[in-house]
């Protein structure tokens, strides 16, 4: 059976000098670990990726969008299938293996250009935004994709419409694809909204829509430097959040002339960076 | 020059059909490095234990505070300093070294515990959480802290004062930790929410306050399993979040006896565990 994505749980509800005991509705959140199997047919190698607290659901899209925004596959072309673990005894839905055709190597450097596996003083923002420029294979794409300011006032409440689970739960960030014409084409949940972007990617990854340069992405919450840069990989270009970004997620976006906004609500938002893309007239 | 909590930076600010040039600021975020320097004074060994993207400042409380509750120091008397790292030429603000006294074992295996270093099958929930039982020093003691329902409901007034930097950005998160008489004793802010609670935790070593077992935890947004399994580590036992704990973090909560509310808005909360510490009437 499946992991649930919400689960009802006894609660005490306090208001005001009063409480009642009855139930409510929670974010599921498991840990997933992500297993890649890779080699030649004769000797095929398995590999622990990365573990990851998420809401379960689309766990497949999570780890091929994972493996694809950190660097670590090309293309979706390169997936022979992914599925949960049949050797786990204990919670085999919470082990993904992603194995690979026989002949593509993963990248498993890649990992390494990221700030969370850097050995000495890899961390200056400087060099690790350079080494992102070279693992981007969209990087170089010229593009003129736009929307407008009113257009796009609309899309946090279509993203609303549709996210389902958090309504329930009041715990869950998204992220939503839309057209530059203001169409919602994709929207995950996730409690970590770095799992609600690789979800997103992966599904789109698998819908075969990448380099995803003509849409628009919307984020539920903040933006960081991790969700611009995962953004960036799929070749997105616009990118709008309803709350604030980052210093750090500013300039990874002016570095790669993305278009970011933040604080989308109402009839508002700040532009920070690449502001050709937004119609203000 | 310490970096800066908060950038300045230039933006446009779109208002339904008019714009402006302007300038907004911003939470920084910027990579921390966490060395580790331990061992006998004749043979020291420097290693690199985790990269975080963090706001910039009371960097030593953060790394302080993420060796404590990943059980990798057991005290704030085992560390001889906690600095900046003068080798590092490119950023050294970006780089934090914390030596221990040279008669202190880090128990380095204990980062095996968490979920994300884990090999074989460690992410069933399970074992995971029989694994941080062992790790926690604070799990055996009894209490009998309490807080009444009406006193809790002032406290996210009082962190709001406090949490200057969120004012101008509102981009960070906050933990703070309150008295059971509803004094405002410590509060941090970061873009990560875990970053924050670290630096808590950090300052209140500092201060020779553990266990926190009579103290109540406040947290600005979500409370997911890792803020939960962090404030056990310190003896903590009553936590209130503003926003929605997941599935995990409640489950934790209950193994441990901990006392978890979210939703704490207005003159309401939910209780998920151990009612007992909250005075209804």
């Amino acid at each position: 059976m499946p992991l649930s994505m919400i689960d009802e749980i006894p609660v005490i509800k306090v208001r005001a000098l009063e409480y009642a005991d009855t139930t409510d509705e929670l974010a599921a959140e498991e840990p997933l670990e992500i297993r890649l199997e890779y080699g030649p047919d004769f000797h095929r190698e398995v590999k622990n990726i990365s573990v990851t607290m998420r809401t379960p659901g689309n766990d497949a899209e999570l780890a091929v969008g994972f493996l694809f925004t950190e660097g670590i596959i090309r293309s979706v072309d390169e997936v022979m299938f992914a599925r949960h673990n049949f050797d786990c005894t204990e919670n085999r839905q919470n082990v993904i293996q992603v194995s690979l055709k026989s002949n593509f190597i993963p990248n498993l450097n890649s990992a390494d250009r990221n700030f969370y596996t850097t050995s000495s003083c890899g961390v200056c923002g400087k060099s690790s935004i350079g080494s992102i420029r070279t693992a981007n294979q969209f990087n170089q794409l010229t593009d003129d994709n736009s929307i407008s300011a009113t257009l796009m006032y609309t899309l946090p409440g279509l993203l609303c419409e549709q996210q389902e689970i958090f309504e329930q739960t009041g715990g869950l960030h998204a992220s939503a694809l839309f057209s530059s014409y203001g169409e919602l084409l994709l929207v995950r949940e996730d409690v970590g909204r770095h799992n609600a972007l690789d979800k997103l990617i992966g599904a789109a990854l698998n819908e075969e829509m990448l380099p995803l340069n003509d849409k628009v992405l919307i984020l539920s919450g903040r933006a960081s430097f991790e969700l611009v840069q995962k953004a960036a990989m799929a070749g997105i270009n616009i990118i709008a959040a309803v709350g604030a970004p980052s210093t750090l997620a500013v300039q990874l976006a002016n570095e790669f002339n993305i278009t970011l906004c933040g604080f989308l609500r109402g009839q508002r938002f700040n532009i920070y960076t690449s502001p050709r893309r937004i119609i203000l007239t």
